[in-house]
């Protein structure tokens, strides 16, 4: 059996390794247009910053050892030609024409089975001036390293990131972490468009904190130069124009699908290579994995283009397997998703609020502040957690956790439960560990939760904060009642508000009006929500529960 | 509606508090025999180490409040009574004979409902000596300020562990931490026995290596005296008598079910409450919740008696919610317990190896070291991680998760993924987040779980530490097969090895024999397994791998 897989990166010597253990007689050749195999991609942003030290750190295995083509050869039993380009692909005859880079040379490599595992590129969006010296993308190696030696040789002040997604705000932290004045700049009004936007605020407000220089809404019109043409020296926007001695563009990939498409296979709708459940393209010879390719969402069964390590790795896997005379399917993605940005842990998994809505489903969502140890222990953390479930019933469909307490464990735990199609219900008796340096007695997601059952069973009466703070600014007559303490108002306080501490609440009812909305809340929304129970049980009639309290209110606060 | 609860610590508050919550009007008592309410009992061991500043950390809310009686009436419309203890309950007269312990005086307490939240206590075993001085438990607010109180005025340079469950090697690093030279002594072969043996055995050479002296398979006979007969001075066991100024006394709880047995209340098999799924005893009008009753495994369906914070609270809830007319089931637990032991996370779910071949389950396992993040990360920790399945069905029974590396965010998705029943197959493809600073591209739950799936399948045919060692310890003659690097080999060895790194195993085939069985490993395990399919392909007919490679090795290694 002759195997012959295009890239070298992930899902290509994923699969190659896969192969070689199910088939040891197996002729398998990997083909690599850049030099450099089975790195890690994701780690870039950390060599960048220098907390990975060195270059072949990302190319090395646990033990030490370097995936070069030595490697490949004596350890896994896999050919590898890098430095050599696929041209284009003849079906009928089962070959690949291809070009050896550095000679010219070229050759066709016949095939019983190919592998595209061709990767995704950055998008260069048009924008005037991208061709500039010291613009880069980081994408591969030899970006990441160039980048790196021109921050460690120039001088280098003023960066400017164009883009907000998972590489852009990891690129941000590494450039302000070697010392840079770094300016963010985002088309849409929010970053991290895999967030629900006020998640998302959190996150905006965590980097500005950091000193990252934070233009939403904002387009980047043109590269512009000081006296050498060729380098840039400025981003200018619609509002202004912004020092700029080194350009990032982070604004997305795009898969690799040239070849494929040249050889007539089938792409997908995301613009991504289609495959079925094994991996196999719609030529029965050819099959695909990793970024390239376009992958089904668990929970609604649509395509979506989710380019990650982690999918590429397991779709070699699959690929693989089925390769081999195997029968293993890939069931799809959720769109989970952690990024480290700064202190702030930023994770998600299945469907935003904002997704949710617009495939109409008929949700309840919980937004739920708190610690990710007992609040007692030193090292505890704060999360701010959003979970989203279908109202009739229950099913849990995301959840979103962002701050600098563990929210990649909680997402993890969501991802899992999202998967076997469990409800609120089933989350809420959840038997997760417990000890107080780890987490709380009842778990966050749990709390979540239990949050969403109550608003589900219509127990409390919950009100987003967009929709106070829209009251507020119409200026509408309502009571915005705080139930926390004195102190902890005098410390930070929500605009327009009433304080009543949830303790002296009983006696003091008399001072609340009948007529009017009372929308309470506390720090988390806990003491929001008893205070809406004694309020109720008392006969006063509109009463909502601000969700996630002082914690989760994304606006402006008095100090 | 009148409720009377008897227990104010984790489930008797949290029924208290929901009842309220979904029934302003109900008339809610809490009888709490000591004077301490709903606190942390899991933080005792870190208010011991200092970790946790002051005691009223432990029993106050995020916002600061302490939960004291006066808390309880304004903020929560409970009404508390400490000090109190309850004698006896008269089911057919609905009422608790009580006795105030401060005046002596004693009331009949009506109810409509009753709660119990009894709890547990610490087991005093009949050890001779036990009621002297300086001999302690490590179970409530008093017990832990004492031990304080002795640690920072006292010199006590000598502490004596008896047990080592899980406050049994808490209260070790917590002694540790304030100086002591600390003694643990386990009449069992190994410590901790929710796990199994070998990995019990990697934290307690962890505990050794920060100083515990552990004696395992050693009862204590008696406490002994110097001068002082009052005071404890030596712990007398069947080998040696050990110094202590301090000896704590952690050899388990017993759920406190004297009221209820006095009462006629069904008592379970494991000496625990009995309770229907609804926390419902065998009187319709009582309910029980928390540390005092029996819980049924979800996953066996046996009566199990697992008593922790975390179970309490859930149990409140359900326990409430019934109470107020409403559906709520409680479905059992899956004994998921996680503990930190110095700088080794320690978590386990389901069951272990031997818990499952005592339970007659047919089993595949796999035990799988690697860092929790890509070891070129330098925050990368190590786990050990063991995982348990059903070998038919690839059904997932159970993990074990321990050293420095966070094994407690892959135990909850496990026993999440036990919840929902899911198999290897399903652990395998699941989206998990990924990012450099939080996990591995394939988390080490997903490669577990191919492992086992390998073994499952039969494509790798795994043979535990123990056996091997076994083999050697009876001279047998097998190749016992090192593929790693020389300085791999250089730096740790296991016992009579041959070395031929993987990469030359191919062109040195030649060197080993055909007619022996030969046991391949490497540091973790996949260049064994690797190295077993070339052997095997090359016409070795008798190959395993070693389970968890160098890693995971229990016993001596040389150095």
């Amino acid at each position: 059996m002759k195997v012959l897989i295009i890239g070298g990166v992930a899902a290509g010597p994923k699969a190659a390794a896969k192969i070689v253990r199910m088939k040891p007689d197996a002729e398998v050749t990997i083909i690599e247009r850049g030099v450099f195999l089975s790195y890690a991609g994701c780690g870039l942003p950390y060599y960048v910053s220098g907390e990975v030290k060195e270059q072949k750190d990302l190319m090395s295995t646990p033990a030490g050892a370097v995936r070069d083509a030595a490697f490949f050869r004596n350890v896994k039993n896999v050919k590898v030609q890098s430095g050599t380009e696929a041209l284009e692909i003849d079906r009928a005859g089962k070959r690949v024409h291809v070009k050896i880079l550095a000679t010219g040379e070229d050759a066709w490599l016949t095939y019983d089975t190919l592998v595209l595992a061709t990767g995704a590129s950055p998008v260069i969006p048009p924008i005037p001036g991208v061709e500039k010296k010291n613009v880069f993308t980081l994408h591969a190696v030899p970006s990441a390293t160039t980048i790196k030696t021109m921050l460690a040789t120039e001088k280098v002040k003023d960066a400017v990131i164009i883009g907000s997604g998972l590489i852009g705000v990891e690129t941000a932290e590494a450039l302000v972490a070697v010392g840079c004045n770094v300016t963010m700049i985002e088309a849409l009004p929010q970053i991290l468009n895999m967030l629900d936007w006020e998640m998302a605020r959190f996150v905006e407000q965590h980097m500005v904190a950091k000193g990252v220089c934070l233009l939403t809404s904002t387009k980047a019109l043109a590269l512009e130069s000081d006296e050498d043409e060729a380098v840039v020296a400025r981003v200018k926007t619609e509002k202004e124009s912004i020092l700029a001695d080194l350009v990032i563009m982070a604004v997305g990939v795009r898969a690799n699908v040239d070849l494929a498409r040249k050889a007539l296979l089938e792409i997908g709708t995301t613009g991504a290579l289609k495959v079925n459940d094994r991996m196999r393209t719609s030529d029965p010879d050819i099959y695909a994995a990793g970024d390239c390719v376009e992958c089904v969402d668990r929970l609604t069964g649509r395509p979506a283009f989710l380019p990650l390590g982690s999918t590429a790795n397991k779709q070699g896997r699959v690929a693989a397997i089925n390769i081999c005379g195997g029968d293993e399917k890939f069931p799809g993605v959720l769109g989970s998703t952690v990024c480290k940005v700064f202190d702030f842990c930023v994770a998600r998994t299945g469907l935003t609020e904002k997704a949710a809505r617009q495939l109409r489903y008929d949700i309840v969502t919980a937004s739920v502040p708190g610690p990710d140890k007992p609040h007692y222990m030193p090292q505890a953390k704060s999360i701010l957690m959003k979970i989203v479930a279908e109202r009739n019933t229950g099913k849990v469909l995301g959840l979103q956790a962002v701050g600098p307490g563990d929210g990649s464990k909680r997402v993890d735990v969501a991802a899992t439960a999202i998967t076997a199609g469990m409800t609120l219900d089933d989350l809420a008796n959840l038997d997760l560990c417990y000890a107080p340096p780890y987490s709380q007695a009842m778990d966050n997601i749990i709390t979540a939760a239990n949050v969403a059952r109550n608003k589900q069973d219509g127990v409390m009466d919950g009100i987003p904060a967009e929709a106070v703070h829209e009251k507020l600014e119409a200026g509408e007559d309502f009571v915005f009642l705080d139930v926390r303490s004195p102190q902890e108002h005098a410390q930070v306080r929500l605009p327009k508000t009433t304080l009543i501490p949830l303790g002296a609440l009983r006696k003091r009812l008399g001072e609340l009006p009948h007529d009017k909305e009372i929308v309470t809340f506390c720090q988390a929304s806990l003491r929001g929500y008893e205070s809406a129970l004694i309020l109720k049980a008392a006969g006063f009639s509109r009463v909502r529960v601000l969700d996630g309290g002082v914690a989760m209110w994304p606006y402006e606060k008095e100090t």
